[in-house]
């Protein structure tokens, strides 16, 4: 059939061709049906979409993907590209070959894809799992898409948390510490997607964290080290679109999760890598056993890749640290670099601890504490800024959080019995945290300490009122700082 | 946050909600997320996609579904529906509970899950399947929407084929033989979906298919029977939504087949119903253990439902009659029924078989043989045909099939060892099938029948001679009636 073409502009990654009901009709093609476009520079394939309206009988809609497709063009049906079959093989529960993985991550990065197709390979890789050698298959094929770094030094080191501790900014407190310890650490870092702060958004409070690979290069050549933000550097980017499809189920299959923190490790040239793997109430990973597991296929699928992995499995059941929201993650870091008594104990234990044992697993022999106390991280890491393009004077004192705050009190003295990442997530997002940078919460008491009626739990900032109510309202609902009366078990009566 | 509206006409039954990429970064909301809109009328919710031109900053671009909604709205971040929580638990192999599967049914039903979320219930059904317990939760919850159909007879026949079968238009001549027999048979089809007829689209070739409650009432009293579209009475429409998400996957989950069929015979209100399970290569049902589990998990399920039902096994590896596309399907029918030298014997002999069981199983002892060859089903049939506002005296020599022909011709001489059923159906399609009502093919020899070089396999029929060359040259790749050679191992030498 041969059409027109219009760009219509809906925010997909989906190549989706809008075509009116009665050339629809016409041609045969359903709704998720797949058409091949022929033009006059080439051909490609799209996702059908029906519509009256939006554009008219003999034209074709084509949406951002297929922009550069100029009419007029030839549109016949196409079949389901051949990776569906592969889904349906593991829905099916049977073992994928490595050249069927491939199949799969080459037809996502393509987008090529329905979220019908995307959702059913999360799916089933979730109910049937991955085996030790398709982990290890999808990850070389994952890392081999997007761009490589590589770097002259023999030993590259990095970490990577898998997530779900709400504040927990230890990575750019070990990057300075790694960095003057000598050893080469250049920091690919995400910014939030479903959390308040990512590394990329605290790292935003000092410096620019969007850089190319050759600025990147100069940055870590004159400093052993960078905090940069991933996304501009596009490695292994298929996990992106993978998880575009896991979020709305939340639900991280773990093969899954292994070969996205893995293929984007081998993309960035790492060799010695620290995976963080906080387990316990509410935190990805529930139980010590688990973490374990997690932790040994973690070690095992890097073996095959050559990637020397150390799991280092922390709490993960209540915060690291005392801010949530990017400048408040952001004072915190500060506080532990500059050996401030504001410092928060939990995130500067957990930072020292983890470089030791990265610096160790790198076969570097290095005196943290010193490091730190001595003020040589705080130095190189005032180095790192000033390198990406930041004030390399900046200290704990210049960063103030939004001015408009309230704090959430405890209505009855006791024990905090809980401090729950989710709920402390949720609630400095409302305030608005990751957008309003200066925006989130601090946290006051932890797990076990007492509290006396009227005592600030938490504090709330927030750009305007309107979103500081919002906050504190859900605060109210969500109650994300319990606390239990050691003399009464009731809690109130109604 | 407030915004004003825009409706936005995109072919989609899932209520979108076009943000503008600033507005959707100011709520934190992702593509995918969920917001809740409310307006001065009432409260809903929509799934958020992002835009950067089809609205404009400070307004929301609503589609289909929410075109009701009128502006100002408030917008807000609204969580995922609770069936989405049922939805990871199937994926996790847990058994679900009635209430759960209800809500599933009922976000399905109002659209309230996207196509990653629609997906994996699909994903989750196919990977984990569904207990006896949960099939029948499951075909109630989803009888329970939409029409209900009451009859006053005691007795209510009724008949399914779970397809895969080219041609197989038994159910016009059933119908016909049962209605004369005294027994009422209300019966509703489909129209084609990925096939080239559905017994709606040979139905429409004679008189009108869609017609309201009052109609088929009025037409049933009339005629003992009628033969109408199933879309125009909405029995068990999740059923619809479902199946728009199993179609990309080719995945159809034995649980969800079997609540699928008996939730639309138990809002047609069949008290006794004949499933046609057809087996063998190529068929839904690959083998004959396979097909006797359906049939009994379609018997203890309809035992639940007090639904009489009697399954019949048949073979389904080849075609039923010799028209494939709805006039020449047709034509078969009427060759049957009018008793013609033409009638396909495989098409005359199943229609008798389950007319045979299906008025046994209603406990009336009738000479179905007799009812076709006195022409008493014939006579009904017109009646039926009449009633729904056809022409009554049609005939077989009235049908023509669409003018541009062309045979596919045998190359060697020896014995039919396969009619490729998917492969008929896709040309069939190709030749323009079912929108154009005339276009199709007619097979020629059944599997085992002996061949000479240039007989002729198939002929394609089509409205142009452009679809002609298409479906022709489709034929040559697919290869759908392949023949061997009794004397020569060699195929081809190249």
């Amino acid at each position: 059939m041969q059409l027109e073409t219009a760009t219509i502009d809906i925010g997909t990654s989906r190549p989706l061709v809008l075509l009116h009901a009665a050339d629809a009709d016409e041609l045969g093609a359903h709704p998720l049906d797949r058409v091949r476009i022929e033009w006059a520079e080439g051909t490609t394939t799209g996702i059908v979409k029906r519509t009256d309206e939006l554009v008219e009988h003999g034209t074709v809609g084509l949406t951002e993907p297929l922009h550069h497709v100029r009419g007029p063009v030839a549109v016949t049906l196409a079949g389901s590209p051949s990776s569906v079959g592969a889904i349906r093989k593991k829905l099916d529960d049977a073992e994928l070959e490595r050249t069927e993985l491939e199949r799969i991550v080459q037809d996502i990065h393509e987008n090529r894809l329905s979220d019908v197709e995307l959702s059913a390979y999360v799916s089933a890789v979730y109910a049937n799992g991955l085996s030790l050698e398709e982990t290890t298959h999808l990850t070389t094929a994952m890392s081999e898409i997007g761009q490589q770094l590589t770097w002259e030094t023999p030993v590259v080191a990095d970490k990577h948390s898998i997530g779900g501790v709400a504040g927990n900014c230890v990575t750019p407190i070990m990057v300075a510490i790694v960095a003057a310890a000598g050893v080469t650490m250049p920091k690919t870092s995400s910014r939030a997607v479903t959390s308040p702060a990512g590394t990329a958004d605290v790292m935003e409070v000092f410096c620019d964290v969007e850089h190319s690979i050759d600025e990147i290069e100069s940055i870590v050549a004159e400093t052993n080290a960078c905090l940069v933000w991933g996304g501009g550097v596009d490695l292994s980017p298929v996990d992106d679109e993978i998880i575009r499809a896991e979020n709305p189920l939340s639900i991280d299959p773990e093969g899954q999760l292994v070969a996205s923190v893995l293929s984007k490790k081998r993309s960035a040239g790492s060799t010695h890598v620290v995976i963080d793997v906080p387990y316990g109430e509410g935190a990805k990973v529930e139980s010590l056993a688990a973490a374990r597991g997690l932790a040994d296929d973690f070690k095992r699928v890097a073996d095959h890749l050559g990637i020397d992995v150390c799991c280092a499995i922390t709490h993960g059941a209540d915060p690291i640290g005392r801010g949530v929201g990017p400048v408040l993650e952001a004072r915190d870091v500060l506080a532990v670099l500059e050996g401030l008594e504001e410092a928060p104990e939990s995130l500067r234990l957990k930072s020292i601890r983890l470089s030791e044992l990265l610096l160790d697993h790198c076969g570097v022999d290095a005196d943290v504490l010193d490091l730190l106390e001595s003020g040589r991280a705080l130095e190189r890491f005032r180095e790192i800024v000033a390198a990406q393009g930041g004030t390399p004077d900046v200290s704990y004192a210049d960063l103030e959080p939004a001015a408009e705050s309230t704090a959430v009190r405890a209505d009855r003295s006791g024990i905090v019995t809980r401090v729950d990442n989710r709920a402390l997530c949720d609630l400095a997002r409302r305030a608005g945290a990751p957008l309003d940078g200066r925006a989130g919460l601090v946290v006051h008491p932890s797990a076990g300490d007492e509290i006396d009626v009227g005592d600030p739990l938490c504090t709330i900032h927030a750009q305007t009122t309107a979103k500081l109510e919002e906050a504190a309202s859900l605060a109210d609902r969500l109650e994300p700082i319990r606390v239990r009366s050691k003399t009464d078990a009731l809690v109130e009566r109604r």
